[in-house]
């Protein structure tokens, strides 16, 4: 186990946090299981711009971070539930104050996924 | 420009500020301007652990997307310093609670940076 000396390295404790939900996907999944419980395919319907490979990278990598929970349930076919660990619950007010911002700045907007609606001063 | 209908994607807006903040270094690059108008030299001086090249890409990449201002000074030799645009201001209470959050949880700390410090559980 390795540990920091705050006191040198203040910017350190931004760094951990983001890194824990950086590559944007990690945030937005977090967000999703804020709501409660998920399936695989309930969150994947919920990130349509998220490749299938791709959210399974990051759940996984959430599960080793300790911040999700994935729990099997032996049924024919099996049933794979995500949900927020202790951890992944304290990052709520982080979460909520990501999306407060984003919102805040519509006009920034860049979220990659095919539902793109052309505003009126570009439409044909 | 394109637009998006939040009302369908609500995690379009955490997605939207991570893309902002992403990759750690811009993060903990806005955190260090909260501090006031840098030189290159010293943030570099605080970020120990990101190199001069990666540093000129975080903060140009800042710059384009307007949370950082760039001044030039036609001094010789030439004077170069960073500030917190009016929008990069504005992330002030994510950045916060990103450190806040870090801070309460400083077991997960993961800053690749060359002072650590090894715990005494598994000190020689």
């Amino acid at each position: 186990m390795k540990r920091r000396d705050f006191g040198h390295r203040p910017g350190c404790a931004v760094e951990t946090t983001l890194d824990l939900i950086d590559g944007k996907w990690k945030g937005v999944i977090l967000y999703h299981l804020q709501g409660g419980t998920q399936r695989f395919g309930e969150l994947r319907r919920r990130m349509p711009g998220i490749t299938q490979r791709m959210l399974t990278k990051q759940l996984r990598a959430l599960e080793e971070d300790n911040l999700v929970v994935r729990k099997v349930y032996a049924e024919v076919p099996p049933r794979v539930e995500y949900r927020l660990s202790e951890i992944g619950e304290s990052l709520r007010p982080v979460i909520d104050i990501l999306k407060a911002w984003g919102e805040g700045h519509q006009g920034r907007l860049s979220c990659a996924v095919p539902d793109v609606v052309e505003a009126p001063d570009r439409a044909a």
